[in-house]
């Protein structure tokens, strides 16, 4: 490409309502602007020890490594894996849906062995199959998996599936990329070792930082290692110099410093705004949406008890070329709603209603849209009826 | 820490003259509080590809494989390791800093065999000595070396280095971290194979962000591998298929858009200021704070031709303990400047005149900082002399 004609980019402005990033809130944007400082300016530790309280807050947990990964979700998975897998060790892995896939991916990489146990995607793990795969494989070391699967949203039963592990002896992985800020993930009281989120999720912030927190039972697996962790980026040992609670930090890489700026600032508003306000106005808006959704005649693809408010996969109608749908959206609503992935492609719309995008907003505008676009492209619905549906749910709910 | 009493950040407005970060230009701020748009946006993959035909252009080079890395400079090594080298592979490594350190750590950690080829700190890599390990090590299959020592601001001579290690059959992982955008980094021209940098020194962007680029040599062995890449999250193989040519892009990780906003703007300015009057400028300001620290009776602990201008490390004066005058610095003048690392430490101060932050403002207020301190302390230098001769040199630079 010549580069003499590229000016500067000026994006359109969107309404996220996929799988995530989502919308982010205009104090966020403002904050990432603020001027640069050094990554070992006293001014900075202050802002790290803050970061780490109101992570802390998020996850609902003393873990004193409670820290931002300098890199996306995928690389706060690969930090719980690399750091807590040693050759030879045996893993469950629980599968349903992409990111199940990706732990088992994770597992073979570090020299792990990994016990795949399987459920369909949109089902929840079943804590029957994982208690007879732990009572097959007393010499597994540790438990990994999805709480809120991001390609179907289900949820999974933390509580329940943690205690099992730890009653085999197992650490425990767990996704929560999709759940923090916007459904429990409760780190202490379900007792989960080593747990990864994302930024650009239900926290409203930008993508490209990891929360990851760990318990003492997982520090202490880390530091008695037999071998050094494979990567030295992610090495927690290394990383814990950097954020750990000394007055003195010891350099290891160089902290992405305006990214934790914007992360500082959504954590700060979530501690506003308060966790249970959160979880129930990701609740309610997710009952206005599915009132719309369910009045037009589409239908959720996981069932009810173990549905996720904040991450809505809702089935095509026959016929439809659903990517033809997400470009009319995309094109004449600047709305971004997102595709099925792997077996779910071309089968199930993503909708997403994180953090900031959890409004009255986005869930009237989604559901016109939609409403419109499948109606002008002849879909089986029932058309017209979405929104009032929706209004008519959010008025009750809020009791009016 | 009770999180109830945080409220939101406000950094303080530092002049950054260390190792970096440096001084972040404000349109590269404003850029990063656009609006955030999805990673799979067709709009996005307009940015991606605009980012890349940047990084040719400032890296030098035709490479298809030309990306900023999802996280900072060291993630940034560590994808260069990882994708290159397999297990039971002899990698030479050359060692005149912190940097080659963490080069032969990263080898390791990929089950590498480690050639160590040292040199002093300060020196550059001895050409010499590259060629009889090659020559002891005719199996040998990566050379690894530092262009541009953040530690002690020596560079190497890439050229001479890569010619040589291509004679005898190696491909090389050259660290251009703080090289990129400062001074000539020619990836064709010099034969580099694989190459890293960071976004926050002479391209004056944030952290957070690595660009690398790979030779056509370098992809062809990635491909051939017999394993599988250790990180998932770093595995080109699958990087490629995200920020790869082709229309359709496969979702990998989520890219970090904001971020990736800034970067753009970031490297726009480069691209308008053009890399040779960047270079040129950096070696101007480099030549006026040169002629300040030595009239003040300060010396440059590397010598002339081997010199990077963009990275200073200068000796303490005797006597004087050089983190209070560090300190006083940030305190008094608001103004940061680099320790010394590993045996450096105590001994030398790193001076950063890196992207926006070189500038004549910013020596000149640098070195009567530090006289003015200095001369507080008692130190034994010329006082007083330094921002005169500073001025004289740029206005004699400047033909006036």
């Amino acid at each position: 490409m010549e580069t003499a004609a590229i000016a500067a980019f000026t994006p359109p402005v969107r309404t996220l309502m996929g799988p995530g990033p989502s919308d982010v809130h205009p104090r966020v944007l403002a904050a990432l602007a603020r001027p640069t400082i050094g990554h070992l300016d006293p001014q900075f530790v202050v802002l790290m020890d803050e970061i780490k309280a109101l992570l802390q807050y998020a996850f609902m947990t003393r873990n004193e490594l409670t820290i931002p990964v300098s890199a996306p979700g995928s690389a706060g998975m690969e930090t719980c894996f690399v750091n807590l897998v040693e050759p030879g060790d045996k893993v469950i892995v629980c599968i349903n849906g992409v990111f199940g896939a990706r732990m088992r991916e994770n597992v073979e990489r570090c020299g792990g062995q990994a016990v795949v146990v399987e459920d369909a995607w949109g089902a929840a793990v079943d804590a029957n199959k994982l208690e007879a795969a732990l009572k097959a494989h007393p010499d597994a070391k540790v438990v990994a998996f999805v709480q809120a699967e991001t390609s179907t949203g289900a949820e999974s039963d933390s509580a329940t599936l943690c205690a099992l592990a730890q009653r085999h002896g197992c650490l425990t992985i767990v996704d929560t990329v999709t759940a923090l800020g916007g459904t429990p993930v409760r780190v202490d009281e379900w007792g989960m070792d080593a747990v990864y989120a994302g930024s650009q999720k239900c926290l409203s912030c930008t993508p490209g930082l990891s929360p990851v927190t760990f318990s003492e039972r997982a520090v202490a697996r880390i530091k008695q290692r037999k071998t050094k962790v494979q990567s030295w980026f992610l090495d927690l040992n290394l990383v814990m110099g950097y954020w750990g609670s000394s007055q003195k930090r010891t350099y290891h890489h160089t902290a992405p410093v305006n990214p934790l700026y914007g992360m500082h600032e959504a954590l700060l508003m979530l501690r506003q705004e308060g966790l249970e306000n959160a979880w129930a106005r990701h609740w309610r808006y997710h009952l206005a949406l599915r009132a719309g959704i369910e009045a037009m005649g589409l239908r959720f693809i996981v069932d009810e008890p173990r549905r996720l408010p904040q991450l809505n996969a809702v089935t095509v109608p026959p016929g439809i070329d659903e990517a033809q749908v997400r470009q009319r959206l995309l094109q004449d609503y600047h709305l971004e709603i997102g595709a099925g992935l792997g077996g779910l492609a071309g089968k199930v719309w993503r909708i997403g209603l994180m953090g900031h995008a959890c409004s009255l907003k986005n869930v009237l505008y989604c559901l016109g849209a939609l409403d419109a676009v499948l109606t002008g492209m002849g879909a089986s619905i029932n058309p017209g009826q979405a929104v009032a549906a929706a209004q008519a749910q959010w008025s009750h709910g809020a009791g009016k």
